[in-house]
């Protein structure tokens, strides 16, 4: 994702903190209260322009949303659409998802997106990908039992790797597309990547796992 | 793969018992002698018309190879091979692989190749693809501990079949590719079915996994 230098972004998202949750970890354990209703709570991790989450948010509204970025100068494109037009089941944090754990309790979120990540793919930064096994381990802690992960992707390498790295961990795959655009499943909503790059005629990947709850051997 | 009878099929596999091994479970527990060596043995199961199997025969003189099929005619074309040149450290099997446990003893195998295996893609058909937990477990069984499945195939549901499939059993995934042919794999001996396939454009899919020695919870 190129990332441009916006000097507003900062002033933007403290203008907005109804959209923009400045203090998560205030939250956790309560997002329910802050919602206003025990409504299931789904997160994407990296929203980046926030179409993803915004259009689910809008199509499944007995479903809570929170959309994590950590670049303020993309996450003020997710937080236009809710200025443009507010979705009262849609929160946004500009932070690191690596402090997932502090700012949810355990089992309080249902499931877990994970849209177009980048792909790290030198061996070195194999622990920034969002789908080794310390972020597993977060995913994991924050999920309901039988809670999912759903992961696409048009990186075939993130892809290969994410599928080793999610079966080391012991997870369940409970559906798999090698080509999302032309598979049977319904109900997708792109990304802004997505489009761009399925338009190139790029395949999608796409995973659904959830974690073990009964031991393997 | 189209079958097409041919009548002297039998009378040709028996007139070979040194290539086509008969009784293959007079040999259980005992395949190092027939060889006579203690080298280890790789397994194809679905060897076809056996190039794969004959290819790294030769090209592996320190592995002894054996090659299960169960169309008569169809393992006439790997045994027309060796009756062409004979590779001392290669054999076949003209039997169902569902019995592998009657041919082979606990640990006796140190790799079994699965390539470009019938897809079964109706779902009522599930039970007899040869990725279905019930080969799983006899492969793990004739496996040596560490011992890998090497798996590849053209068709799409079937791989991502197979990836569900190996990761509910718990077993480990070492490699995968998603398109091998435009990978960095080395050394890819192809069967008759992936020299015709790959050259109409599709892609071919590959995997390498074993079987979990500890505990996954």
């Amino acid at each position: 994702m190129r990332l441009r230098h916006k000097p507003y972004a900062m002033e933007m998202i403290e203008t907005y903190p109804q959209f923009v949750i400045a203090d998560p970890e205030a939250y956790k354990g309560s997002w329910g209260k802050l919602f206003g209703n025990n409504n299931p709570i789904h997160i994407e991790v990296g929203t980046g322009r926030g179409r993803f989450i915004y259009e689910m948010a809008k199509a499944h509204p007995h479903i809570n949303y929170i959309g994590i970025e950590k670049f303020s100068s993309v996450v003020v494109d997710a937080l236009q659409k809710l200025i443009d037009e507010e979705v009262p089941n849609l929160k946004l944090i500009n932070k690191d998802a690596k402090d997932l754990t502090v700012f949810f309790e355990s089992e309080e979120i249902d499931r877990v997106y994970l849209n177009f990540s980048d792909p790290w793919p030198k061996a070195r930064h194999e622990k920034r990908r969002l789908t080794y096994k310390s972020f597993l381990r977060n995913y994991e802690q924050v999920l309901v039992k039988d809670g999912e992960i759903h992961f696409k992707t048009d990186n075939q390498g993130l892809f290969e790797y994410s599928l080793m790295s999610l079966a080391e961990y012991g997870m369940l795959l409970h559906y798999i597309s090698l080509d999302l655009h032309n598979s049977d499943f319904e109900g997708n909503i792109m990304t802004e990547y997505e489009e761009k790059f399925s338009s190139k005629g790029n395949r999608i990947y796409r995973v659904e796992a959830r974690f073990r709850n009964e031991p393997v051997l």
